[in-house]
């Protein structure tokens, strides 16, 4: 995840949750189906925007909220991609293995430069699946959580790691990387307050990861229903409601079902409808609200969690990068 | 310089020994005028070939040859490329300040893909010029010693120091980069034994930096003349013969004179002439072959010699890249 700041409930559902799922699998022997990696991606970033003025901030805020959801340290490792050197030996070294046109090609990207000229793609932005390639394939990743979008990312870094594998064999392990799979995340972004297709900072359509009950009951005052519903008992659309895809996330199916026929029948009214939201939104976020204080107001705790996190993905990233070296014949023999 | 196995005359006119008497040139004070580090450009190696097998006994044959000619590693420190992790670093740093299409337009590039199919170009080699930039930037270089088809490349290194000092002004220092300027090597490629218009490895008409006196007067013997020059009292034209290219470079002008008007009038042989060349070339190879013998069949000892350079690039670039990251803000705070 990039840097960005305070995460909101549509990083959560998008994402978050479904790591920290993830992480907490069990196997049958009780023992943990997956150790898990939590990489703040900050070279990422620079493909979007260089102004690096607030990077660190944002890091911190960032993983404050990882935590406070459930990112346990112990288990994953949290790490900044610009302080693991390797991140970017391998990113050098995998550039060597894809075709520019390759790149191109990725529909990825040809969305992100939709809005942008073609002419002001930088070659890093080019490269961003060769960077999460080395992102990946540097802890061994075998299953990586996404989203739909970023499914072609992973085909590349599919390719690349046969690519290596089929020029560099090691020569007592065989392959050195594994080919990674896609692990769809479940539940997709969450709409806009403002009723627009996606949460996002830039638009202040948010509910934060942080905000508290009366935050939330505010914030969903002002969000957007059915406009058809103007009074109190006109009848409404939940289909078209950002209120009623909130509660389809947060609220349990019964109480769903009811606000459903009640929205349609018009004995419900929107102002305690969102009052019934805000409270089911704030019940979910109780619990990270609650592991949150200890982290809030102590940045010191965090950094150093973040610095061991660090030092971890430092042992593990250069494991692998002896055996890339070995397998390559690069460096002293 | 990449590592390409041992060294051939055209490697020493067109680059080495231009590099070395930059190395020795020194102030009216006494005092060294520049500062001279040389890169084994191990990485840039893989753009054109992905098989690394022979990499690393082709550094210690490159090595050998570098220090037999009068590259001094206390003077100039001797490491490559991919010993060094923070050329990778900036490499990535680098390529999010530079667009694509303005590698593409770079006209070395275009040259290079000639022959090759545009659609097989790596996305790596597409960037070899931003790889240069972080090997040129990362040691401060303020002097570039360049052939001319090397231009391009400098100037795209200046483009991304000016980018990088704009978007980033150092907190204390202002400025983290330097604008590189290139300068022109004296003397460009020497032409092959073969007539060809150079020497290259892969054409076997080279002569070596370690070929001896008798090695030397043996490759000679086979070098293309004049081809109406058929008998030995022929008239010959200078101008077109391999072997007087060499004497241009190797034999004194006094000498090239009177070989000059010797040949054109039929009174100079072409056995006595490629002789004479021979001769003259084994003259300004005998201080290399001599300073040769304490390495040549010491692989310890220029092995060592390596890893003493690495250490010392590793400090400078370690420096350079603290200054990188407080100017970006990235990293620990
Ligand atoms: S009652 Fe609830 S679901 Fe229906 S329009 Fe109003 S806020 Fe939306
Ligand atoms: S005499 Fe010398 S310069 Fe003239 S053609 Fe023969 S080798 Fe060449």
């Amino acid at each position: 995840m990039r840097p960005t700041g305070k995460l909101h409930l549509g990083h959560y559902t998008g994402a978050l949750e479904n790591w920290i799922e993830q992480q907490n699998l069990r196997a049958p022997d009780g023992s943990r189906l997956y150790e898990t990696c939590f990489l703040i991606a900050d070279y990422h970033s620079l493909t979007t925007s260089l102004d690096t003025s607030e990077i660190y901030g944002h890091t911190i805020d960032m993983l404050t909220d990882w935590l406070a959801a459930g990112v346990d340290p112990e288990k994953s490792p949290v790490f900044r991609q610009s302080q693991v050197k390797e991140h970017t030996e391998l990113f050098l070294i995998f550039s060597m293995l894809i075709t520019s046109a390759r790149l191109e090609r990725n529909p990825t990207l040809k969305e992100q430069v939709r809005d942008l000229q073609m002419e002001s793609l930088t070659y890093g932005h080019l490269g961003y699946p060769v960077l999460q390639a080395a992102d990946i394939l540097l802890y061994k990743g075998s299953v990586v959580p996404v989203g739909e979008d970023q499914i072609p990312h992973v085909e590349i870094t599919r390719e690349i790691a046969r690519k290596f594998n089929n020029h560099y064999p090691h020569p007592t392990k065989g392959e050195v990387f594994l080919e990674p799979e896609p692990k769809i995340t479940k539940f997709s972004r969450l709409v806009g307050l403002d009723g627009k297709a996606k949460m996002s900072k830039s638009l202040g359509n948010t509910i934060l990861l942080s905000d508290g009950p009366d935050e939330v009951q505010k914030k969903m005052r002002n969000a957007v229903t059915d406009t058809l519903k103007q009074r109190k008992n006109d009848p409404g659309r939940p289909e078209v409601c950002s209120v009623f895809s909130y509660h389809n996330r947060f609220s349990n199916p019964e109480r769903l079902c009811s606000i459903e026929e009640d929205c349609r029948s018009g004995a419900l009214g929107c102002v305690d409808c969102k009052r019934m939201c805000a409270t089911a939104i704030s019940e979910e976020l109780a619990p990270i609200l609650e592991r949150r204080k200890q982290y809030e107001g102590n940045p010191g705790l965090v950094r150093s969690i973040l610095l061991e996190g660090e030092n971890k993905a430092r042992v593990i990233a250069n494991e692998t990068m002896q055996e890339v070296r070995a397998a390559m014949q690069l460096g002293e023999q």
